[in-house]
């Protein structure tokens, strides 16, 4: 069993501590918020009294922040812990942040000797307390190899993207598509039901159809449709709209980095913006749904 | 067996006269093309030398055509078939047309009581071939049950959309929601791409996430990552940009006529008629990638 | 002095009679409204019973309708009034209709020798009633020629588009345009807004700037900037989203009988639609600045 | 008269410093390019061998560079000019770059004691040379005063857009508009044309109505309709696809740093991003009207 130092123990962070735990490992993790810290150890893991003490003998570090700041903050310019960590441990960046952050992350470490994967999930609250995160990883192939039986313990499908800062960008690819599918699905159910349509019958159809997606196969937008989704919940979020707001605007970068045309992906964001700036933020993202329609 | 009267042999109708053959019915068939004719008369159809002359002892009259005023000139104006066809015979229609259309032709079939069904279908021509077209079907509970013994000959999934006109509708948002798919999906492997990330471990990462849709499990658009598909043969159709376009311009009607907001369609036609416009009319639909880039 | 048949006393056409009144024509009017028609008396009109009953003597008809299939009832199917008008007169639509529906009625005007133009106007009520109008006509040459000095006498800018039915496409184009420059006007206004800066100031710099436009010079979306437009009261139309939505309907209609490419009015389309579904529809078409800005 | 350090001699900074030179101020000159610096000093400016040098006795320090990245390496970390330039000068950078950079610069300077104004200009290379161009400022009041008399000796329209970093977002604002302007006026123009229309007859409609712009009115995408513009040259620029696709990234970061939604100019964005990524980059932006039409 391992050692491992966590930091950011948030929705996200704190069941992928529980299931590091259950599997054995020994785990020190801190945030900034102490209630967090407490409700983890309680289920077994050690609470430390700072990021920098997480590194005790640890093998692996594992943080989950929110933004590329943040990760700068902690691993460089103001906890440092690249510049405290044992080098032959394996920092793992889990945290949702810009390619160029991660590649420089990678870089730094690298420049003392660590290894650096950045290894974003994808699957929601869900799929951390259950373990069946995905994670897509960008790194070496000796990096990933290191990190896989651990991402096994939190996640079902552990990808290897490619070099540091891959996950990161396939997470914004996946996601811009994501977006695409679920502001399309969205409207095309507002069509049919604007048409006259029954919705149920309409997804059925397309289910089965050249339309099949994600959306549709697990995510009805249309309140009443599926059972137990976010849009039969009045849209209690699942993924908020504040989030797939920030994953657009990583797209974006990607965007502007590569000077890639992304114009299905940018309308969607102007959608989700503009539904956003209409007090919508802290909905689940499915709520794209309303926009179209007042009355949903 | 059932005595049927069928008009239109082009790439889809004449392999959907072959099958009705096979499963043992009389199939009267009638095309301006008469090499069309004979084609499925060498297959066992009963060649006949006009539309008019296929309603003998007809029980069934299924046409396959081009646009709602073809179909309008069939039935009502020109052949005039519906003043010439036994008013017990079952009309299904199996035209993509405009729902409009659809519903004044059933409208004027009721007036004359011959029960008329849309019924427009989604496979391609490999589908048709294979017996394993859907159809979305739009008509009365009633005819929808005469109607469905027969088109499964033809197809896998028969789905009753609603009322008159609804399967037409049920079809134009299935394929605005395809062309946004589509469209998505190329943009967001592209975007990839010039990340450099490779399209295939992408394809593979968001198959297994929230990105999965119908695209990128059947119809990659990337050349070389898929075996089979039109991308990897210099998209040779499979499904044209043309009638993709053609589809988009019905899914425009619908939201014409009935006041709705289709902004991620919209874009998406704009794009395929961007892309038609630069001479690939004639191409398959997912190469839509190459708008996205040039040297694709 | 010439004798008018007016058909159409709504916002647009009761001042447009008035103006024709003033320059000393003879005008015979009607409308359903019978509150219009007395109203248009009261003026100088003479009112009578029946749309055919304008057609006494008359030189010219003029008619100011709400949609296609009114003109075809009014001029060829219901009243039929191409049937009963002397064929020498001029018949000189201002509706804004379709462009296929207005070369239908010149072509069954021609068919019995009678001239027809199709002359939608732009303006506003505003415009009608201080005879400031634009006509774009389409037409043959001799009939613009006719009719030129009649609609002098209610307009200032006289355009002769082209042929039959290019007066409806050249107000189609226009009409997209507008939808363009007012959305995006009010997009950069809220970014600079949202980056804190002055709206006036920034309008004030894009106006001298390339960023220049009739929306800015003229009718600026944001509340306060500007003194006596919809934005600076509540809205209050001015042009209403209802009738913004027709006309993109109807550029809609002529991109896709052209199958053209029209990206940017398409999306312009799709927000003003999701403006409208939000219970917008009878406000002043700027305040699509509302859908960019909650508190606007 | 003052005596003013100015770096960076491309196709802009080279005439605003012959400009200033004939205003008789004593200009000090350097660029990377040892023959950008020759040619201006061959029109009265003084060449220098470094960028500190010329900083001798400096009143102003003028940049004119083409990135955040470079600004930041000349004012801060690479050359610091900020850390050897005289405190009681005034620093104006005239470069195009994003907000935020400005604003750190002007930090940085100010942490110094030194004054820093953002100020980038429109008008292209013939405003340059005619000194005609306009400058969005950024700066506090005090600063826009001190640099407005400088600024007139290169200008026409000297805008006090706020405070730091405020110039760039206006120009940010004012171009992301006219990417809007630009492409829906070629889109206009293009459906009209496809409906038969005379480009020539319905740009003269549309600028005397509603449609009215600035690319209508000084500079008209379609080959032949408006003489000396670049579609009239074979779209050679003028203001390069590449710079407008620059551009459009520094809205977007805009965009993104104050979480608003700009689909209309996200849109604009994906097609000029698609044209250039068809080999057009360094046309004229207006050739953005052959995406429209592949036979201009």
């Amino acid at each position: 069993m391992a050692k491992i130092a966590f930091i950011g123990l948030g929705n996200m962070g704190a069941p992928m501590v529980v299931n590091l735990v259950k599997a054995g490992h020994e785990v020190r993790v801190f945030d900034l918020v102490e209630e967090a810290v407490q409700q983890v150890a309680a289920q077994g893991a050690i609470a430390v009294d700072s990021a920098r003490n997480t590194l005790l003998g640890a093998e692996f570090l594992i943080s989950m922040l929110q933004t590329g700041k943040q990760v700068e903050g902690l691993m460089l310019t103001g906890e440092a812990l690249l510049t405290h960590i044992n080098p032959t441990a394996l920092v793992v960046d889990c945290s949702t942040i810009d390619a160029e952050t991660a590649k420089e992350m990678a870089q730094a470490a690298a420049d003392k000797g660590i290894e650096f994967v950045d290894a974003p999930v994808s699957g929601g609250t869900a799929g951390a307390a259950a373990a069946t995160l995905s994670f897509m990883v960008g790194g070496s192939e000796g990096a990933f190899e290191r990190a896989r039986p651990i991402l096994e313990t939190m996640g079902q499908n552990i990808f290897h993207a490619g070099g540091n800062g891959a996950g990161q960008l396939a997470k914004a690819c996946n996601n811009l598509l994501l977006a695409v599918l679920m502001a399309g699905t969205a409207e095309a159910l507002n069509l049919g039901i604007r048409c006259g349509l029954d919705p149920k019958v309409l997804s059925d159809i397309m289910l089965k159809s050249s339309g099949r997606n994600w959306a549709l196969e697990l995510y009805n937008p249309v309140p009443g449709v599926m059972e137990g989704v976010p849009a039969s919940k009045d849209y209690h979020p699942g993924f908020m709209v504040d989030l797939m707001c920030k994953d657009l605007g990583l797209a974006m970068e990607a965007s502007l980095a590569s000077q890639s045309a992304i114009p299905m992906g940018s309308l969607a964001r102007g959608l989700f913006n503009l539904h956003q700036g209409q007090d919508n933020g802290t909905l689940d993202f499915s709520s794209i749904f309303k926009l179209y329609r007042r009355d949903a």
